[in-house]
């Protein structure tokens, strides 16, 4: 199918762009030789993990009981539970979340997430597997220099309970964590053997307004996820109504920026309709006309749709349909 | 099903505030004569809309065809779509929409929008039905005062539409619009004949912050929708961490309230989880203790969510899950 009779608004994965993206990573963990546990809250969807997994990845992190079982029934072994655990009659690997910096959940480093560890190494269904040490809040932190001091200070605490755990004859086998934002800074550190990146697949527009170490935007990763809209009103010049709004883009992230609309801006969201401002923008747009948006954060943007459109050549006359995949995990809440 | 049994997060009505909103709203409809068209962009419910037209309404407002369907799949006979129309074989009735100053869609009054209607009332397979005016960002604006002229504006605006239709020898035999926020001068504007509420049946937080005439807080209407959630972690005394974030509730228009918690402020929501802030609280909280959250927009949060929770008695010890309903138009986005 031609991506012009796609209805809109609809969720479009650049399957090149995309393909770039599963490649670049699956070659930085090679190369790093610490593995890649993509995480499956990004996209929810099993054909994707598949992806991942034949590129290298050793399985996917999960958020909810909910996305794992869809992830299991989509045929993805090994999965991990990042905040939820062990409730089976099955013995269960246990990671131990600590808190390195995002002030969320997590146990205290040293000492207290070391006697969790002692009690679920001392419990029958349960072997104790390490520690979770994700810092969610760093990942978005601007400059590259300021991500690297949050991840050394996440990698002094992960050795305080390193130290801890030895006093008490135990050893954290795994320590995961890490995200598209600092990834680097965990894979160097020595400490972390492995990675939970999750939105490298589809790169947000808010991701791309992290800066590398020489100041440039982090483009490491493609645009690669799009939500599709039509110009539906077309009132006075410098402004354009789209047919997308909260239930189609996620905006706590700041909003949508239009692809290659230079000086066009998406602002006031409503439920089912966001305006573009046209007043500093070149490109002639008319009623009908068709309209990009890279979403300003991916993973709740996805979660609104009921599947991906894959498109190849995006951007290009010849756009076409190749595939479209359920985000089966969607709407997995528990 | 006890309540104390529900999965979390999970979208729950207070069954017995939604029913005395649904009356409240049916009477005031019944007393005023003028016709309620309620929103079903709010609730995505055939099983709520029936309820609605069993009351009085006439029938339901869909914003998107695809919600359009499965009103009409699920037994709702009278739909009207505000914003998309006239794609059929068979005569549709038509609505001309003006911009009474919203800003977003809808041709200019006078002269413009009437010369539309004139379009459409020419064309074989359309009738002319009226005028669609519906200011949407005067629903929210605080004072009582403002709201009250922003509609007497919109009401001039449909009078100018009405004599240039009258000069062309049209008449608007509908003249719908209104939400929550502004009904009441809508219905004694003697130009509305219909209006096209749709939160009254849930009545979210940001609504709750309206102000009426006399300066206390909008509270016509009863917080019938809650986001149920667990606490998965209480780190320090002043902080527990629930498990609903971005993909369990919209926070465009402010963060979720929790419910009967004084002093409890929800923040810094991410996709999955969502920090309460309690040092001002008074309430004790443990992990695995339940919390009520108040939505700050019902609609795009019940788009997150497949199924309703009904439950009779919430907040009592009593509290009983009477029902379950699917969001049949949850992810309608064409």
């Amino acid at each position: 199918m031609p991506l012009a009779q796609v209805d809109t608004p609809a969720l479009l994965i650049d399957l090149d762009a995309f393909e770039r993206n599963l490649r670049r990573m699956a070659d930085f963990a090679a190369k790093t030789g610490v593995r890649l546990r993509a995480h499956a809250k990004t996209h929810k969807s099993p054909v994707i993990a598949a992806k991942q997994v034949a590129l290298g990845a050793v399985g996917v992190c999960c958020q909810k009981v909910s996305e794992a079982e869809v992830m299991v029934e989509g045929g993805i072994g090994d999965v991990l539970i990042s905040t939820a655990a062990a409730r089976a009659g099955a013995t269960l690997d246990v990671l131990v979340e600590i808190d390195v910096g995002g002030r969320r959940c997590g146990a205290a480093q040293g000492e207290p997430a070391a006697r969790i560890a002692e009690l679920v190494a001392g419990s029958p269904h349960l072997r104790f597997a390490g520690l979770q040490a994700y810092h969610g809040s760093a990942q978005h932190v601007r400059e590259a220099g300021e991500r690297r001091a949050l991840i050394a200070r996440a990698v002094e605490q992960v050795e305080a309970t390193r130290r801890a755990l030895a006093a008490m004859g135990l050893e954290a086998g795994l320590v995961t964590g890490a995200g598209t934002g600092t990834y680097e800074n965990e894979a160097a550190s020595g400490v972390y053997n492995e990675l939970q990146c999750g939105s490298y697949i589809f790169m947000d527009a808010d991701y791309a307004r992290n800066k590398r170490a020489d100041g440039s935007l982090f483009a490491d990763y493609e645009h690669a996820l799009f939500v599709y809209t039509t110009i539906m009103s077309r009132p006075v010049p410098e402004r354009a109504v789209v047919d997308a709004g909260h239930k189609a883009l996620a905006v706590d992230s700041g909003m949508p920026v239009p692809w290659q609309l230079p000086g066009a801006q998406y602002q006031r969201p409503s439920d089912e309709h966001g305006v573009l401002d046209l007043s500093g923008a070149t490109a002639r747009l008319a009623r009908g006309d068709k309209v990009l948006l890279v979403p300003g954060h991916c993973d709740p943007t996805v979660n609104l749709h009921d599947w991906y459109v894959g498109v190849r050549g995006l951007g290009t006359a010849g756009a076409r349909v190749e595939c479209v995949w359920p985000v089966a995990a969607r709407g997995a809440l528990f």
